[in-house]
């Protein structure tokens, strides 16, 4: 088959490390395109790798005809109707998380990836693709812990980057804590734990910084869910971690326990001093998530090229995205909330 | 001052390890009887160990005049009436974790450390005394990690202990998952954040051994704990864990984080072998907690000599106590538990 | 430019890795030959990911004027050959390492690259493009851990692979396990310190598989060397380690130390299972170093339409290899030997 | 048997720790006698620790016929004589490392301990009673790591320790780094390796402080010992370790490999902050081998009592001290050094 031609829209950091990817590492693809509303970032784009085409307008974009798929990077307000728009208009389409800010977008997007069957769809679950991640679900399925009957995540973000977060914050709306940071371990704890979420307590507050009060969001937050067969899920997400990027993730199985990134290394190098013997930490998403951010795209492009389906389902985001808002609504209330199943909505909307 | 002359009841293996510290590495103190209902067990030890006094008895060895001070060490369900009586009979008493099996007991002792002012008691928490928790508390009372925010405790104990532990519950009410294995981490979690619990969810499961369900107990569970100034507390508490006895302790301040035994090592050894890199781990708390055993048994006689009490009191044995009720209680009826203080009693139980 | 195009020789395992990164990650090249003395893989390549031409014979493919560079991943003893041959023909070339057998060898490539200098010559040293090692080196020349003083490396090669290897090496020569192993260990100690080596002892044996003695070689062996300043260098190698490939650098200056890859672990996994805490480790060179052959051949490329010539020099290959002889010569005689820099030869070889 | 009567010589920072453990960690035995040539300091610990006799002359010690045994903590150049005359005057002695500063005293106190049988006498080489260092010598035992053929010794002193060491080394003789600072390290490798040394090649130099290169000694050191059987061992030196007191040891076999110490680790708990996860590491010897020098004065409390010979006898005393000056010869004239075994010397010293 021939080359994937790709369009991109977001050039964001992430936009432009999947941008930078799709353009010089995976030969099954052409970036042909680039959008965004930032009309020199499209123009330095274009010519520093030498795009054929950019846009400032997302519906330009879908008028290309040479393209066959849509790569989506934009902030996440627009992730619902963008990837409605490219699916209909007959393109590929991959997205990073979220599917939406809203469970009402999470559910109007699997309507159209349901009624485009013959479309590719794909969404950012990058952590599926990270060889960590991936090994530890082989080891499970191996049977090496037996039956996994606990996780536990923590979906840290670096404290350095608070002052920007919370600029941002103050005018964005992200879906707070729990839908922003712990949706990636949503999907990774149902992805080991092979069940559903039932119920869930979320707490949390804002320690060093009362903005987060004010937002009525939490800087640290903790939710602890009970699965089917009484299975537990404990999800600490944060966004204050001094050390940085703290992605860490525990099965612990009636046989044996896996750990993913305990210790939230930069690399392979330990560095001895005065302090003692220190292992530098990661520095945030791009860096840990370097390999996984590469993987998922090639999946993408030979998904497209095979013409299959990836095994990250548009279903996967729905139900995680409920399970974010059961937890933020616990944390607004105080109170258990129990997980309704978005799946199990009128037809109309399935 | 004169040596200490001590008594101990309960020669079990923590017992028998209590033992060889008072008799031969606390020289402030001497191991002048020893009790058990096991008549041969006391015989055994008498003889090996040139010990004076031997008891099956609990009461006549509390008429013996030379003692100064009683070491309890016997079952839980023993611990009250055993402490009433021998401060009651004017001795200083130390005793295991815990105080009772019911708060209802908790609060007895309570009173009667209470009318017995002179006398010293101290209880059984040793990870207070273990080094690297002390280095931690120090950490944190330097300000290395702000204000601390979040704690998350694992009690996990070793599965191959899992059959003499089911063995033992079934003929006796240990309180269950979390009274009788996170008592030690609810210590903890006050003494590093400073404050009290409030509201707490519990839940758990039988996951390989289906004893547990018919025990009304959990093979593994998990606590979440709000705490005042809404601090987070994670439990995590199981009698099946693959590799050993894991005891581990995280607290996540504003500016830092800590953990004590993150890997519960063994030793300073690593095994390099065709299976990888390995950290063997502790087999359970006589060899994790050697050192503090002793430490504590060591406050225990200097508080003795130098007439002062320990910093653990029976209030904080009372309160830790009063958490694990409201664990239970969640556990049990799968709802959000308010925790009740059980310091704000009528009068005539303080 | 336009792309680069590439033929490759040699489809072993790291030749075949190396090709699929040229054919599929690196989209400024194309990978339009493969060659190999086995027409069966080279039909195999040539149909599995359509490259355009196929050879068996080495000297057939450098006819082929469509080409601009020639990838050497073909055994040792080919190296020189194929360099020479390439560079005369007016390739830019790559070479795995090592440039070759003998130091006449690595001496007669030094002469035809420096006779064609407008052609780009890169020699495999990948660890220098290995995202620690860079780290580590960027961390001295920060003045991190002062002046390096000290180092110690260990390239350790799985157990597992002993039996091939005894296979191939009774009947092919590959210079010993000094040259064959230490050699990256060379290079890095000279990046690392920054200076040149003076004497040398080594010493090892056949410990497990009397075979390397009859070879009059080493299964483990160790060389002492002294470098300029007093500066200490220890070359551990070996070729039967139980736990996997174990490749770790440890640089100690005047005021810190660093440690690459202490751990020789696979991935961010742990394994807790009845062993104790495993960090499973890596299984050979194309899983530890993937990252860094596809940043070499990515830098090569680079060179290539950037016309620069890359960090990495000949003469770097060429001081190597006459510090392996030198170790070789040690362990051969049990003597001190001081290393003849080889570049202070007569001009007619330079 | 009654309680063993120690008089301890040499109240520093060792000995101190070294009379507290006697006096009161360790029932089967009484500290009755502490002897310095600093009054003040017999002074205080007498009032300290109600000691019963106190002196400055170590002869005047010798006269006290309640004593049973002297510990020997003074500086080393006193050893070799205080050994002599303890033993000749009738006492058990324990004596930390080393024997003396030249092998002819190590030789004068072998002679002198063959010559009193019946009486105990101890080297402190504390590693071995180790717990860590003791569970390795198990599994070697156990076959755990196949016939032990390598083993690599780092024997690093803190760099903040530096000033009052070059203040120190100005006006004393300590033998050098390699005798004192890697005797330990040597007498574990004959330990784990089974066999003796044959051959030495050593260098090192001064990097950081010159001084050391006006007192004919080395900074850093390493020396690379051909063993019998071809084993090999490395041991590295030195008293500018950044990052705290570096003891490390690893050993490897033919089926597996043990590493103790691998990081210094000071405790279980890591520090996470902005410079990393942070395991801080040991101060020095009394933090790092605290239990372990409590065991072996437990040890040589017990052979007493016990009237048996401890596992470290005299023999290793002078087998170490003899590689330790063929590293100082080896360093010093920058050849290969044949070790000379100093027990097979004419019988009159033996």
């Amino acid at each position: 088959m021939e080359k994937v031609k790709v369009g991109i829209v977001g050039l964001g950091r992430l936009g432009r490390q999947h941008a930078e990817n799709l353009a010089f590492r995976i030969s099954g693809c052409e970036l042909l395109a680039v959008c965004s509303v930032a009309a020199e970032e499209v123009e330095q784009v274009q010519k520093d790798w030498g795009i054929k085409y950019g846009y400032t307008q997302f519906d330009e974009m879908l008028q290309n005809q040479e393209l066959d798929a849509i790569f989506i990077s934009s902030p996440s307000n627009f992730h619902c109707e963008q990837i409605v728009k490219a699916l209909n208009a007959g393109f590929h389409v991959f997205c990073e998380k979220p599917l939406g800010l809203y469970l009402e977008e999470a559910l109007r997007v699997q309507e159209a990836v349901n009624q485009q069957k013959d479309k590719i769809f794909m969404l950012g679950f990058m952590r599926r693709y990270d060889k960590s991640y991936q090994y530890a679900k082989k080891k499970i399925e191996e049977g090496k812990i037996g039956e996994p009957i606990f996780i536990r995540c923590y979906g840290l973000d670096p404290a350095k980057a608070m002052d920007e977060f919370i600029q941002f914050a103050k005018s964005n709306y992200s879906g707070g804590l729990f839908l922003d940071m712990a949706i990636h371990d949503f999907d990774l704890a149902r992805w080991y734990l092979g069940v559903e979420a039932k119920q869930v307590w979320a707490i949390g507050g804002a320690y060093a910084y009362p903005e987060f009060s004010e937002m009525n969001d939490a800087e640290t937050g903790t939710a602890l869910v009970k699965f089917e067969n009484n299975k537990i899920g404990i999800f600490v997400a944060g966004r204050n971690c001094a050390h940085g990027y703290h992605i860490e993730t525990e099965i612990i199985g009636t046989k044996g326990t896996l750990r993913i990134g305990t210790i939230p290394e930069k690399n392979r190098v330990t560095v001895f001093d005065e302090k003692g013997a220190i292992k530098e930490c990661s520095d945030g998403f791009l860096e840990r998530f370097e390999q996984a951010y590469l993987s998922e795209a090639e999946e993408f492009i030979a998904c497209i090229r095979e013409n299959r389906q990836p095994a990250v389902t548009v279903k996967d985001g729905v139900i995680s995205t409920a399970l974010g808002y059961a937890c933020r609504e616990s944390f607004e209330t105080g109170k258990l909330v129990t997980v309704q199943s978005p799946i199990q909505t009128p037809a109309s909307l399935i």
